[in-house]
């Protein structure tokens, strides 16, 4: 029987030169935030369909792959819907598997813990260009550390982390959802259109202010408030200070000092920051989940559409698993998206060693082959990459092949004499 | 509401110093194969249901995680079997993937193809202490080569990653699958009985001699026949020569050069062998998958039972995608077996590096908090890994923590002053 050749729909397999760039930028992962004294973990890439279901992942909830019960427990003929059938599913996130992992393991776990943990997630999305059903995530999280340490860890180390892969250019935007709810709040928005009135806000890249002013009056806000709404982002910088006077004039409508605590972040990175790199406050900056509660990043690269990675703080999600709130602040790297800049810009991994290829024709001597064996485990030995293979009929096309894979050295051997 | 905190059934999360022994032995596994001139690939995790159940995967196939059908065509009151409602399932291992890769892609991959495939695989046995439903396998595979270049690479690669890893005193255990009919065949064993006679056979290492001779005979086989069949194994020796007189003895019954091909097999691989491991001819080894066609393999660590890894030729496995025999050999690495040893044996991963920890007070100012983190950077830019950290109030439990992390300096900063 003939089996079917193509992947499953809107997913992939992954060809040689792709898994070097994703094994490269793994790599530059584990090691950089290693440094940091993160911790690698891993979650089952399947998990209850409770926890998936449970409104912390948002729209992403719709698009679950679900598992079918197994066994006795399965009764189709008098299943009525979808949770009749099935007791599990394939994670969309990594956030959710972390925080059950977090609530399941805490006591064995350093406190503060610092975890990063990469694996595939699924996603049933309307398949398109450049999106798949199955992508790699890499989660970097701090949990139990309410302070701003642990966002400016994650700063730095994500930041450092884009330096090494050979990122120039690039920059961190930052807010706090509480400053975004303070300036609505400032404005006399109420707390029931805020979610509207973030979803316009959030076009600002786009459409820019006057487009913002249009969408909100044709969303039926008065323009007096939009129009007091949208200068008070005109007048901010997009640093420390600005923070800071726009705390200032915030002052009622702010519960806390989140002000300060933003700007205090901003000093910080900004004092270590390299050329490399800038921080900005962007209090246009929203972020969709729900669940953040405080500071919120995004990191773009310059020429490049999107973001290359995001997170926040989201002090309240683990008080769902275990009933009492641990404070908990994250980054999600677009590995994904780094990979795919990484090969449109035709980036290859630094520091391949030599590889040599020994290309054997059909029927040489056990001797000889034996005698090629060793040379090749001798030169392995030493660090060369020696690839041992049967010569091709078609020796020119098997050599022009080679030579792209980095091949730079070729012996022959024939059956006759060796040449 | 309180969500579910322990992993699904049979599947679990992995916790730090695992992953670290998990982590190195895939670096190990990329790295030593890479020297070889293999590539990484890797396949979706989900793959089609039809593709799952062609009859390649054994009793895996009972064993298969199947994904519901999404959107408007699953009509659940209609349904009547599982097939109305799945058309796709989790990965029961990395063959059939692989075999639909190959078929997919071989225009764009070299000839012959050297696959190095890792990834997890699900299979819903029944729970058992060490077994789980999420395990990883690693697969090493040669496609397009029928010579045996293609054997004795993988196994010179096998061993030499078993070596790099530190296992010492390691068996490869190699047979062929027409050496194993042909024994049969010449003690008159009817072909419809093989499947009945190998199944006891393989209980040699836990029965002995003496057990399969009773069996046998308790099946029904003639004791003629059994006594014939088991002097045949007694007068075998465990090398080359071994093999070669066996040949002799069963000329009538091979139909090809198969014992002088497994002979050179084991010459050359014996010629290259260092004195951590040895290679055997056992005419015992049966290896259960119907798909192979030709030499099998399976490699023991001295002191610990089962296998680390094995595999075989399965000539005609692609052919099934392909409607074309592509000559094909590979092994599987008992990755999680390997993780597993390494770990009860107390391993520590080799050459980890410097390991510094910086404790901050609660509360310490912000120009302090600057001038630790600016510290840590510089000592991270010098390969040290630099763990800043909020303190704990219980400051002891903390560094004894720290200290089995491996963390071997400590700085704390106070409020009012350093320490």
């Amino acid at each position: 029987m003939a089996l079917k050749k193509k992947p499953v729909t809107g997913m992939k397999d992954i060809l040689p030169a792709e898994m070097q760039v994703r094994e490269y930028v793994t790599n530059q992962i584990r090691e950089t935030y290693g440094g940091f004294g993160f911790h690698s973990i891993e979650t089952p890439c399947v998990e209850h369909i409770e926890n998936l279901s449970s409104k912390q992942g948002g729209d992403n909830e719709k698009l679950i792959f679900k598992i079918m019960k197994r066994g006795e427990k399965l009764n189709i003929e008098e299943a009525k819907e979808e949770i009749d059938l099935t007791d599990s599913g394939l994670r969309y996130d990594l956030t959710v598997p972390l925080c059950r992992y977090y609530s399941n393991h805490a006591a064995s776990l350093p406190s503060p813990f610092k975890s990063l943990q990469m694996g595939s997630v699924w996603r049933a999305d309307r398949p398109q260009r450049g999106r798949f059903r199955q992508f790699v995530q890499c989660d970097i999280d701090i949990l139990g550390d309410g302070s701003r340490l642990a966002e400016i860890d994650l700063i730095l180390a994500t930041t450092t982390l884009l330096g090494k892969i050979g990122f120039k250019g690039y920059t961190v935007r930052i807010n706090d959802r509480n400053i975004l709810k303070g300036m609505a709040a400032f404005c006399g928005f109420s707390e029931d259109s805020y979610d509207q009135v973030f979803i316009i806000l959030d076009k600002m890249d786009k459409i820019g202010m006057d487009g913002v002013e249009k969408e909100l009056i044709e969303a039926g806000y008065e323009e007096d408030k939009v129009k007091k709404y949208l200068s008070l982002f005109e007048s901010t910088t997009p640093d420390a200070s600005g923070v800071r006077s726009l705390g200032e004039t915030l002052k009622g409508s702010l519960e806390d000092d989140q002000a300060e605590n933003l700007a205090a972040i901003i000093d910080s990175v900004t004092g270590i920051a390299t050329s490399q790199f800038s921080i900005q406050f962007d209090p246009t900056l929203v972020r969709g989940m729900s669940y953040y509660t405080g500071t919120i990043f995004e990191i773009q690269v310059e020429g490049f559409p999107g973001s290359v990675g995001g997170g926040g703080r989201y002090d309240k999600m683990i008080g769902k698993f275990t009933g009492m709130d641990t404070p908990a602040c994250g980054f999600s790297i677009g590995f994904e998206r780094i990979v795919t800049i990484l090969m449109e810009e035709g980036f290859t991994v630094p520091g391949s060693q030599e590889k040599t290829a020994f290309l054997l024709e059909k029927g040489v001597s056990d001797e000889l082959t034996n005698q090629v064996m060793k040379e090749a485990m001798e030169e392995r030995a030493k660090g060369v990459t020696v690839l041992v293979s049967q010569m091709n009929k078609n020796k020119k096309f098997q050599k022009d092949g080679l030579l792209k894979e980095g091949y730079t050295q070729f012996k022959e051997f024939y059956k006759d004499n060796m040449k």
